[in-house]
């Protein structure tokens, strides 16, 4: 995790940003709760004096890592988005700049999903409001995907005489789609392996084009290329 | 959770799953390292003797609530698919299986979720083992209808003039898709209220729907349904 954002990160940044991901690395192994800053200690080479000089607590540590992951991840959104119009494109960017990222943080990640309740006070309150940001982020994009899809639809003749294959994208309910593709993103540290056979692209590639498809095509694409006689089956759909 | 799969559970049973629901809700709340056999006592009104004479120790009240999940997901599982040819009504299944499952046991999914390191030796290999089974039975269903799929559209005579919906499923990466499936089922326990507005039913149709209609679809559906002009944007998908 790069803690400072400049091309130049002073030696005190450096010393942070490694103490931070030994942290993460341990926080991740062992969880927040097992490990002592004796621990980080052993593990980073700088002595319970020295870290003190660089965190307050355990507790600030796990602040730290938390705040500059929701930090960083946000600053790169927004720069990147900041030259697309096009949603399709906007969301292309949040699922490449969150797993690219989180592909190469993985414990960050699941220190992120793991302790995100072990912070109180003013320290969960302001990472939570970092996580709400991004969300809301995700969301909107999810929202003007939904808004202009249809449009886009309608704007090409040549469908328009055949069975219409988006009818209402609204009808899919946007909570549900902007957590499940935070799960399907979040997920792969559970999995994937940044140094396998699946590249980050690939990973990228798949996830965005399942979720996009499955975002726009709505269920009459499913049944439709399920092929006949599933239009009988549509109880399947409404049994709970 | 459900303990025991008869419909008469013995009074040792029903004391065990009080014993393992309560457990799990505590793992949740503040994580299996910092939860005591004491606070577990404390919350049951079980004894510590008692409790020793339902477990042997920490560990294994945290394998039991492992195991049982599963295996209950597992049974109902099959029990359910025996009744299924369809590939897709077989996914259907799968997905209402998983997500009524856990929407009714959410603390024990943030603890299968969070401490599957927490077991080690034969116990972790024992619930590995039955996870393994349990991802290999999503994956094959995802297999089937990657199989299935082009098949189906082949055999639609009326679509064959037109372009081709569904060119070569085969192109969406299995561990990819099977991992986002999960990840999708499984985030719910950070944001899914089972006793708010959203229904599971409503939950396990939206998820059935972005995922189904996502994994068969693939990027050419996703550009047709995006509209004019995405075509050029083919580039958007490869950029890393």
């Amino acid at each position: 995790m790069s803690v400072n954002s400049n091309s130049e990160p002073s030696r005190y940044d450096q010393k942070l940003e490694l103490i931070l991901r030994t942290s993460a690395r341990i926080f991740a192994e062992k969880s927040f709760h097992s490990t002592t800053m004796r621990d980080i200690s052993r593990a980073t080479g700088v002595s319970l004096a020295g870290l003190y000089h660089y965190c307050k607590s355990k507790e600030e540590l796990l602040f730290l890592i938390q705040d500059h992951c929701f930090g960083r991840v946000l600053e790169r959104l927004e720069q990147r988005l900041s030259a697309s119009s096009d949603p399709i494109e906007k969301l292309r960017i949040f699922i490449d700049n969150h797993l690219s990222f989180f592909a190469a943080n993985m414990a960050e990640m699941k220190v992120l999903s793991h302790e995100a309740d072990s912070l109180g006070g003013d320290l969960h309150a302001h990472v939570s409001n970092k996580k709400r940001q991004y969300t809301r982020r995700a969301r909107k994009i999810l929202s003007e995907l939904q808004h202009t899809a249809p449009a886009a639809t309608a704007a090409r003749p040549a469908r328009r005489n055949g069975r219409r294959r988006v009818t209402d994208s609204r009808r899919m309910d946007l909570t549900v789609a902007t957590y499940a593709l935070f799960g399907m993103m979040n997920w792969i540290y559970n999995w994937y392996d940044p140094g396998g056979k699946l590249s980050v692209t690939q990973l990228v590639d798949n996830i965005t084009q399942l979720f996009l498809a499955g975002f726009l095509a709505r269920e009459e694409a499913a049944f439709a290329l399920a092929g006949p006689g599933m239009a009988e089956k549509i109880s399947v759909w409404r049994t709970a």
